[in-house]
């Protein structure tokens, strides 16, 4: 990035049109595109105007078309339907029985796109990919899957969730006939896991030559800067490369879990690297937020009512790969301080009261994405043990032998 | 910006509510409302995404109110009228009787939004903004003035064409009663002039804080990167403290138009730095850029429908203050060829056939903005003309005088 930002200045100088178009927005494009194994891509401002402009371009396009969207999508995909001013149909969150219903009620000849997300970021639920293909297949709908919270975190080569429910595949190349194959339009971020700022797509070449031909939110602004492309391309790259970070988040991830159940301290339950922890209450969330950055110097945003249900109002905690040990005992130790003193509910007292959200719902007990065998848990506990590591010190013994290879990965690419 | 890339990192990790706000973001909105002398300022993803978040959010938010739109508003100005679901009501450009028989025709209390530009960066012309601020102090209206084609370029500290028309007061400091103060709302970029990316409004603190807390297009997307933002208030701080570049944009802008006006070709009049040469036709204003390309490695992009009227394709130069005497003349000469080999009309040929847009229309004939006063073109002469320069060298000493201020300054604040 130092070097783009010096040979090339601090911003592109035009729009992709007229003057700003330049080698890193093309090999930035062309990564994307091998990243989802799609025949294009092409980048924007960020993935809110990528999801708005897209949505907007293509429900106003096809004639008479109608989208279906997940009651619980991101902002920008909302935005997008309503700009593209067609028939928006929601269908509760994550079930494809309703979408089925609302799919069958609609004409064959009527054209569909089914809009949804793979990690939903409030939650940490995760989208029924496969199934809304099959959907998709038959009632011939297009497939629009946001991989915003994925890219980076999921997949052999970090592609997001549709590459990951086929590792052994994609850990192989990109063949066809994979889930990822069956998605039409992929939408992603440069930002959160890679990095930098930036949105895209990725689709057909035809696909994506409509949107670029059509889209004003792409048409009539500026190229992102070449340095911010050459960062975003290369962090990219690296994680194509490497799968060490994306283990590191996920052990952190079930480590904060157990330690954070092992409290009696609500979290509600998702097969992701987000961690909800319920609190149910808009004022004591902010309480609590207030309280973890003033006496704790710990930053965790409440999230509260329009973005969440009233009185599902939770702190949202997300491990990186960065994290340590001691950060997690801090963090866990603050919020079993702050729950005591602020009187919050306990999981155990919503037990008693019938439990909370995400638990016991049927079909909602999902499996880590990232599982044991992924992780290798089950092998490297076996080598641990063998090591002589006590049992209570598995989980950091496996952490430190990630992170040792993160670094070591990490002095080789620097 | 390397420092701020190297401390802290490419992206700034978040959303402006969500961890993504940041001392860079504090301190460029600082300088930017100092810029415009306005209470407060936003920063954007882009000023497209600016344009379109603002007006779509104020429209929709002022119960039943009117926008009326200069018939050559920018896309995103459309785009964020349509996206705010209320009336528009299109004037004829830059036509201040027309403007007002549309005001005239709503009644008193309804809340009314005049949305125009500065510089209208197609053809080059300037926005009645005094008489326009008449109107809206007339009817009760509010003034959005986009711009983004003249931040840097204009006023004596490069707050653009609504600063510069009171250009003895600004230069003194900012004080109330001017031009720029009757304007509720600016929309700017953080690219063009100022070189990186991005985009902002200036205004009232009520209205921006309205704007933060309402317009999804802020709220649901990552901040730019801290480096981008510092390189950019950083931009800023120089042009307001030094108006050389300004001047040598000027300068040549003046010279191009000169010499291209000596060669026949036919420039479209107007009192900016952009010079729209009219070709008249879109094969041949194709043709003539990729020549120049292919031939003459100068890429000047043709502007076709429907971006201006077919009729009135053109192609579209800018000259910066990087540019030198032998650039100019290489472009000139250049265009000549061009203009004889593939018998594009010459402007004696337009004034056979009775003139071409811009020319002769009745109060079309505006003085350059930057007049010879603004220049010290007269005092220069003389002192140029002293030291012995003959007359047809006075231009390029002139040059030559800002080019080594401009240096100068630049050696000092590198």
């Amino acid at each position: 990035m130092h070097e783009a930002l010096e040979k090339y200045g601090a911003g592109a100088g035009g729009t992709r049109n007229i003057s700003g178009h330049n080698k890193h927005a093309v090999e930035l494009e062309a990564t994307l595109a091998k990243l989802h194994a799609t025949e294009s891509a092409l980048v924007f401002s960020s993935c809110y105007v990528a999801n708005d402009a897209t949505l907007a371009t293509l429900g106003s396009k096809l004639p008479d078309c109608v989208i279906l969207s997940d009651s619980l999508n991101h902002a920008s995909m909302i935005q997008g339907i309503r700009h593209s001013g067609t028939k928006k149909i929601v269908f509760k969150h994550n079930d494809v029985a309703d979408l089925e219903a609302k799919l069958a009620s609609l004409p064959l000849h009527v054209p569909k796109i089914i809009a949804f997300e793979s990690v939903y970021s409030m939650c940490g639920s995760i989208g029924p990919i496969e199934k809304i293909c099959d959907l998709a297949e038959k009632y011939g709908a297009l497939t629009f899957l946001d991989e915003v919270h994925a890219v980076g975190m999921y997949g052999p080569t970090g592609a997001g969730v549709a590459e990951h429910l086929d590792w052994e595949a994609h850990a192989n190349g990109k063949p066809r006939g994979t889930i990822m194959d069956r998605i039409d339009i992929f939408t992603g971020t440069l930002a959160k896991a890679y990095g930098c700022v930036g949105g895209y797509i990725a689709g057909s070449a035809k696909f994506v030559d409509m949107i670029r031909s059509l889209a004003p939110g792409f048409i009539f602004t500026s190229t992102l800067p070449p340095a911010t492309m050459a960062g975003a391309r290369a962090s990219i790259e690296y994680q194509m490369a490497y799968d060490g970070d994306r283990r590191l988040q996920q052990l952190h991830t079930r480590a904060v879990k157990e330690e954070l159940n092992a409290r009696d301290i609500p979290v509600i339950p998702n097969p992701s690297h987000i961690i909800p922890i319920l609190v149910g209450n808009a004022a004591l969330a902010k309480q609590a937020s207030d309280l973890l950055l003033r006496d704790y110097r710990i930053y965790v945003q409440a999230i509260n009512y329009p973005t969440v249900p009233v009185g599902q109002e939770r702190l949202r905690v997300t491990p990186t790969p960065g994290h340590t040990k001691e950060l997690r005992e801090k963090l866990v130790t603050a919020l079993d301080e702050i729950w005591t003193r602020l009187d919050i509910k306990r999981t155990s007292q919503w037990a008693a009261e019938g439990g909370f959200i995400g638990v016991g719902e049927e079909g909602n007990v999902q499996e880590p994405l990232w599982t044991d065998k992924l992780l290798g848990v089950e092998q490297a506990t076996k080598e641990i043990k063998a090591a002589g590591v006590p049992e209570n010190g598995i989980t950091e013994a496996l952490l430190a032998r990630e992170a040792h290879n993160t670094n070591r990965v990490m002095d080789v690419s620097a």
